[in-house]
């Protein structure tokens, strides 16, 4: 067996993720997009888990995916088709798909399709709710199915019809380069990236809709969600993670995702296998009337964003964020030069203007995560521990150390060394 | 006489310039709005001037102004009516009014209507025509004539019908301080605020507009010019200075602008007396195919932004502005904090994150200005020198010293010291 050239091989995972460019090129039906989808399975956030272990939101999030679907009428039904095992479960991740919070992904739901026009893969994510009760908060109520179906009947398809429109589709590592310079750092603050995503679809909504007052107010839905991009982002970015994963001999992290109850990631040489721990609570700011003793453990997918080089990693580039999740600009400075220390490259095209333009640090080394003892910041909103009731804040919080520890011994065992 | 206190009427001015609150509550026709406005008057940017002694792009604009109204067929008419005398002309700011590069506002065209509920005074600001060939550069060939009527019969009229529409108006001072925490600084980066502007007045456009069309062109008109909303910014900007004029024995300036000849500024504390000096030549980036050679004397009333504590005062919000107008984002942050040398306060509303959310610098003291030898810094657009041409960079420039001692002199005559 011949010795893999560790660095050589990191490189050219992270050449792949930096050069994949991922349009947004539609919107269409989960069943007939999303590679394995089908009827009884429901798409979740993070790494794999059943019914029986899953934390409170993730929980209220699948009862409101199967009386979305129609396939129970109340939490009672839902309850008892689940503890009957008759529903399967399965990670986004595992289909090519990515997904906020909960990240609960149904048959019938609208999703957003990315493909990487450099390497010619695919990625998917959900639409986003918005603020408030949410199904990716675990919230269940009749408002909250009732604004999915509006967004599945009304939001989507006039968003597939406008990006039908787009010629050559929406160029979303574009945006997030701009968005960048913004203010953004494209996980939990993507103020810039939604307006100018909503003001770059008015135009066509505004001529496709069917009716003005339908077009009037899916522009105000897109216009008071200042998370309305983090769906497309997500999906982008899984797609460029996606481009850098598989590469033989890398130890560079493609993967890292939370279902409330374990953080899981993948390396790029190491195939398919998960790595898990027990997630972290984050350390944050909480909205009136909530405490830390409210929150969930660090949940959703929407750490992809980490993974390929932004949200935590290019807190540098949103200083006003600490508004929102605590700490000083200083602190978002040194976030990210401390995400630096563990990654492999300077991103070519995500850069940050308070730091001369640097490029954002791109490609976490398991390696140096190891041996620094310098673990992912990741940068995220904060459920309520019970299902049903929604955020309850946002913070800062990072990933198991284990997952790391046994993803290396794992290499080792692979490849012979680290 | 009693000895006026500098410093608290300083205060005193500072003060009313931040309470003020603007806010966009309309589009109107000139004639109707503003002051003293009539048929053959013709308000232009910067103090007052007459035809022989304008610039290339102000006759430009002025011809254009012109053929616009219908007074004239073509530049030779035109020319011909300007040196008979029949038109009359006055600065913008003398008609509580202001305009970007030119400036040139004439009685038919539709202005944005601000009105500072402090102090109830109101200001008005021209339609941002976007890029490429616009009177506000000099430029008046058929095409931005054909330009100018479309967005007076139908983007003027569809945003007056949008304001309306909004209870209570858009809040200008509140949208620029969410813009400086997205990178803008208010004047020559406006891309954040743009954005904001196109989406929060995209649902009411779609609603509004007699044909889906025509909402469709308004929204691409608005969501592909990143200065768009530079010209309620400006009218808001006047509306905040104003309220700040006119405190006795206060040394703060209240009006700064060019005309691309001479540059004038007013201060609080000596009325209506314009103190003017040769305008300087922008250093900045040039677009492909122009150099320095080209550049027109630096013009516009939009130092209005400047003289209320944002633009170039507010540079270290803008850090990505360095690839527009120049130097390196620690030249940004530099030139807000030379700017502390020279003002009276620091803002209760703008704010800079990358400062620890301090203030930016506002209210220049031209006892500061002339003491320390510190000019106030301006972050603008470079017009060519011709009429017609257009825009060809954007860059730093300063004003002349002497507009400063002379307004000083003014100020010990009038109040026996300073």
């Amino acid at each position: 067996m011949t010795t893999p050239n560790i660095d050589q091989a990191n490189s050219a995972a992270v050449e792949r993720m930096m050069s994949a460019r991922p349009i947004l090129t539609g919107v269409a039906t989960a069943r007939d997009v999303i590679p394995g989808m089908k009827d009884n399975l429901l798409l979740h956030a993070g790494p794999p888990i059943e019914w029986e272990q899953m934390s409170g939101p993730m929980r209220g999030a699948v009862i409101g995916g199967l009386i979305f679907e129609g396939m129970a009428k109340d939490e009672a039904v839902a309850v008892s088709m689940l503890k009957a095992g008759e529903i399967e479960f399965s990670p986004c991740h595992e289909h090519g798909s990515v997904g906020p919070m909960a990240g609960i992904t149904t048959a019938s739901m609208k999703v957003y399709v990315v493909e990487n026009i450099t390497h010619g893969n695919k990625a998917f994510s959900n639409l986003n709710e918005g603020y408030g009760k949410v199904l990716r908060y675990g919230a269940y109520s009749q408002e909250v199915i009732e604004k999915l179906r509006w967004m599945n009947n009304v939001v989507g398809p006039l968003l597939a019809d406008a990006l039908e429109a787009i010629e050559n589709g929406i160029d979303i590592r574009a945006l997030l380069a701009e968005s960048l310079h913004m203010g953004d750092e494209g996980h939990n603050r993507n103020k810039a990236g939604s307006t100018l995503f909503a003001a770059k679809l008015a135009p066509l909504i505004a001529q496709l809709a069917k009716e003005k007052s339908v077009a009037a107010e899916v522009l105000q839905f897109l216009g008071n969600n200042a998370l309305s991009v983090l769906n497309p982002v997500m999906a982008a970015c899984k797609a460029m993670a996606d481009a850098g994963h598989g590469v033989e001999g890398s130890t560079v992290m493609t993967v890292m995702a939370r279902n409330g109850t374990e953080l899981g990631i993948r390396v790029s040489g190491l195939g398919a296998h998960w790595f898990t721990g027990p997630v972290g609570q984050p350390d944050g700011l909480y909205f009136p009337g909530f405490t830390a003793d409210d929150a969930s453990g660090d949940i959703g997918d929407s750490t992809i964003t980490e993974t390929v080089g932004i949200g935590g990693f290019a807190m540098a580039a949103a200083p006003a964020i600490v508004t929102f999740v605590s700490g000083t600009p200083h602190d978002a400075i040194n976030a990210t030069l401390e995400m630096y220390e563990i990654t492999v490259a300077e991103h070519e095209h995500f850069t940050i203007p308070a730091l001369d333009f640097r490029g954002t640090p791109t490609g976490v080394d398991i390696r140096k995560v190891v041996e620094l003892g310098i673990t992912p910041r990741i940068n995220t909103g904060i459920a309520h521990r019970d299902a049903g009731v929604g955020q309850v804040g946002a913070g800062l919080v990072r990933p198991p150390m284990n997952v790391f520890e046994e993803a290396l011994v794992a290499y080792a065992e692979k490849y012979g060394f680290a």
